[in-house]
Formats: structure tokens, sequence, C-alpha cells
């Protein structure tokens, strides 16, 4: 089959890959969109070691597996965990020390014709949902994940740090909790998109310090690190949703003078990506601003990697 | 008056201090005991350039103020505020950004025959509590803010790190939620005296990585960061009890894969302090390990510096 390869710091399009073993438990899919997102870029870059077909934000076609999900159209959780060790079983699945990660750890990803998964991972898409919006449903679920670890109010005053991809995701999740929303970008056009649903937005120099109750960190740069910490009020709750290359010098002291929390954000679950996609209640179309073939993965990194831009797609296979 | 003196990193007692001017709404203490704190210790060694009469945990009695309040044993919280700011309207008066502290900032301490604190901040010492035994309201107050920032259930496996003054509250404290808990220090003695109230204790070497739930670093340097960083699971908590010389390098990317949240902690509330102490339910006699005059300060400093030493009392007045 045909599929986007990484290895060595170096992806290409290759032809011949061997179509992924199916095992007990697990689905065959035919991919039908992928979505490229940073991680896929920071892993070329070399962010982790691996090594295999890249992609885990998809939406495809059940081929082999339970016969109620045969020719359904799907979306995957990505963490495929063993169900049985202590983490699993307290319900931290997409912790599992043993998990592989699709695209990212052990498991070929989704920029190819086919992919496996456990059964389980798999979530059917409703028919309200586009195939395209459907590709989003991974990222939302980040984006929800924050107030599944942080409470935010109505009237709490938050920050977000970052107009990209991650960062327009999370700016439309958060203003639907009715909290008073400032999302501070580098890139006028895509704060645009944002200004344009009723978001305010700014720049650093509109930061006021030590206003915020919750700031959401999502530029992946110790500046913003700093500008996130500087806005909280004391008992403030700092969200980490970025990595960081290499380490951050961080003022603890400070951190227990003014009580603040910093929480670090990663998976969330689908189940309220799908709902809150089928309500409508998220607007993705706009961020969609090209889509290649799978012959073409090389033009559509080259696209991706662009400072302008937001999500391309993968065309690969038709329902 | 008499009282301990810091200026320019050096202390002396002084015989001649004025007594301290008693504001609208305030109230003059008349000291009866106070215990030296390691924050006291580096105010000494500069963490904060403070000059006046140091020390802030006293019990005391009320020579003038409120009628209700004269002749009563008093403790005090050392945050005076404004009480009109956003901060302190939000309930985190602890926090107001023109507040004075007791003997840490802009107002004289409680290591001197005696001291002005506003109305609001005096709490009555209930004829249960020992004077002795109400000079750990504070930092038994502290010990109890962690419970008030963070859930710990029953069920929980809870690490702490260090076996000091502090140390020692928040292990009777933490052992009181049903916690599985595990007390990390460098002190034989300082831990014999948890072992005998039924607190496992342990050093470094016990620490399985990545078991805990919660993870109290309470040693104030690097290398209990980093262990207790280590020793959580997936989406754990570690909650930051020690200020920090200097800035600590943290690995930001490893929070945010293993979604811990790092929550900084500092004072708590007078009440649940005082009713902890009232019941009986921690115990605070055997932390008490020499007791001086006020004449004899630098002797007390001397003796609390100590590499061994818990806390060290200061016999101010009697009753």
């Amino acid at each position: 089959m045909l599929g986007i390869w990484l290895e060595s710091g170096r992806i290409e399009v290759r032809r011949k890959l061997q179509l992924p073993e199916r095992r007990a438990g697990e689905a065959l899919v035919r991919v039908l969109r992928a979505g490229i997102c940073n991680t896929d870029l920071e892993l070329v870059k070399g962010y982790y070691p691996y090594r295999g077909v890249l992609g885990h934000e998809f939406v495809g076609v059940v081929e082999e597996g339970p016969a109620g999900l045969v020719g359904e159209r799907v979306v995957g959780d990505i963490n495929a965990a063993c169900g049985d060790c202590t983490t699993c079983r307290s319900g931290r699945a997409t912790h599992c020390p043993t998990r592989t990660v699709l695209g990212i750890v052990g498991r070929d990803g989704a920029f190819a014709e086919y992919l496996v998964l456990p059964e389980e991972n798999l979530h059917r898409v409703p028919k309200e949902i586009d195939t395209d919006v459907a590709t989003f449903v991974e990222p939302l679920a980040a984006a929800l994940a924050i107030q599944q670890q942080v409470t935010i109010r109505p009237g709490d005053k938050v920050l977000l740090l970052g107009d990209g991809k991650l960062g327009q995701l999370i700016a439309q999740t958060l203003a639907l909790t009715g909290c008073e929303l400032l999302v501070v970008g580098r890139h006028p056009q895509k704060l645009a998109l944002l200004s344009e649903r009723g978001i305010t937005t700014g720049t650093a120099e509109d930061v006021e310090a030590g206003a915020f109750d919750v700031a959401v960190e999502c530029t992946g740069n110790a500046e913003g690190f700093a500008l996130a910490h500087r806005s909280l009020r004391p008992r403030g709750t700092l969200v980490l949703k970025s990595t960081y290359a290499g380490k951050l010098a961080l003022d603890a002291s400070a951190l227990v003078v003014d009580e603040i929390a910093v929480v670090g954000s990663r998976c969330g679950s689908f189940a309220p990506a799908l709902r809150t996609l089928a309500a409508g209640r998220v607007e993705v179309e706009p961020l969609i601003q090209a889509r290649f073939s799978l012959q073409d993965g090389l033009k559509a990194f080259a696209k991706a990697r662009e400072r302008h831009c937001l999500k391309v797609l993968l065309n690969i296979g038709e329902i």
C-alpha cells in the first residue's frame, strides 16, 4: 500500500508498504482522510525517535473487525493500551506504560491506505459530521481535555497563548464555557478567524499582569511560558498544552509564593469531541487551508510547515 | 521593649525597641510564646530583604483592641491585607499585593514583647490548647493548606519528601486523610518520631517510580523535586511546599506527556488548624526541642540552625 514513511528524520512516500498486521481484538481500517498535526512536524524534526508510517488524525471505514462496525465511518483513540496493567485498570489507559501510539510510538499511523487499531479504540462518526470535519476529533478531544483537568468557570478570566492549529480549537472550546477569554497570538490572519467568531484577540502587550484566573500555554516556547505565568493571579492555574524543546528554567519559589498550579495536558476523550462537532458548536472548516493526495505527501508537509498555515488534509480514500 | 532585630543579614537582641504603633482596626498583643521557623532562618540568610523584628509563629494576650478579645489568648494570621483590592475581594487576602506580613514584609514580628495585627487576623485559642501547642497553629495551617488546594483521597498513595519542622506536621495531617503515606527523609531521629505514630518512613531508595498519586516536596532542594516528579503516576500531583534558592530547571515536556499538575502551596487558614489541635489529632510536643528566653535569642537561633533540630521556642511572657 501507499504511505508516508518516517525514518532517521526523513520522510518519503513509499508505494509498496506492507498492509498492517491485524492482531486479535484489532480492526483493519481503510483511511479516508487524515490531518497533519504539529506533532507530525516535530517527529520529523526528531522530537521522538519514531520509525514507521506517520499520522494520527484520521477518519476511516472499518474493513475487517466487529460486525457492528464493518462498513462504518470511524475515528480512533490513538493510544493502544494493554488494558491490564495498574495504569489501565486505574482508568488512565492513555498513559499505559506499554502502550503503542498511532503514528507516534511503535504503531504505523494514518498517512497510509490502511491502519489497524484495537476495536475498543474506534468511535462511529455520526452522519451529521462530515468526513473533513471528523478529522478534527482527535485534536478537539485534546482541546477539551483542559476542561477535564481544570475547572473553567463562566466568570473566569482566561488567557490563551497561541493561535495555531491546536490554539484555534482550544479558543473555541474555552469560549463555550462562557469565560472572559483573551487569545494572544502573532499571526493577524489566524487571530482574525477567532475575532470573526466574537472571540477577543490581542498581542502580548494586551496581557495585564496578575489578572487571569487561568492561562493556557500553547506556543511551546519559553517566552510563552513566562508570559502565561506573569498573567496569572495568585492561586491561578497555568495549563501547559505544548511540549518544549529542552528544559525550562522555572522560578519554583514564585510558584510557591503565588500558589500557582501548573497542569500538563495532552490527550482527551473522543466522545465529548464527537458530541461537540455533531452539535456544530465548534467550526473547523475555516482551519482547512490545503488538501493533498497521499502521493503528494511531501508537498503536504512542506505546506504544513509554512508559518501561516493551519490545517493541511490528506485525501487518502473515498467512502 | 525587648526584641530580636534583623538588619543587613545580622540579628541582634535589642533592648530599647519602640512599642509597635497600633493603627485603626489593629490590636496590641503581648507575646507569650513564639516559634522559630525555617523562614526566619532563610530571612537571616537574605531570602528576602526584610529589616525589623523577626518572628511570625506566636501566641499572645490581647492588651488593647476589641472588648471581646482583650485579655484573651490569641494566635494570628500573619498576612495583614488591605481588604479592599480585587485580590482581597476575591477571597485571596493572603495574596493582597499591598499586604504586610508579620515579621516578614513591612511589619515588626513576634520575637518581641509586643506586636500589632489587624483585629480580624486574631483567633481566640480554646482552653484545650496549651500555649506551647498553640505556637504550632501557623505552621499547622500551612500543612493543612495542602488539602485545601489538592484532594487527597483515602485510597491515594502519597509521598512526602522532608522530615523537618514543616514535614513533621504535614506527615501527621496527611496521615489523618487515611492515605497510604510514605515519608522520606535523611534524619533517622526525625523519622523515628513519625514511625512512633504509625507512619511509614524510608529513604530515597524506597521510592518506587511512577507509583504515587501525590508527592509533597518539602525539602527545598532540586534533588527532592526530581525525586518527587519521578515518583508520580501519570496525571499525578506534585505539591511544592518549599521555596527554592534560584531557579529550577524543569522538564516541562515531561509534565505535559505525563499530564502532571504542580501545585505551589504556602499559607493556610487558622480555624481548621485550631480545631485539629483542640481535638488532639496532631501531636506537636515531641517537636519542641529547646526553649530560650528572648534575651538568649542568638542562642535560640544557633540551636534552630543545627541540622537535627526541630522546633525551638522562645519564652517571651507569662499569662
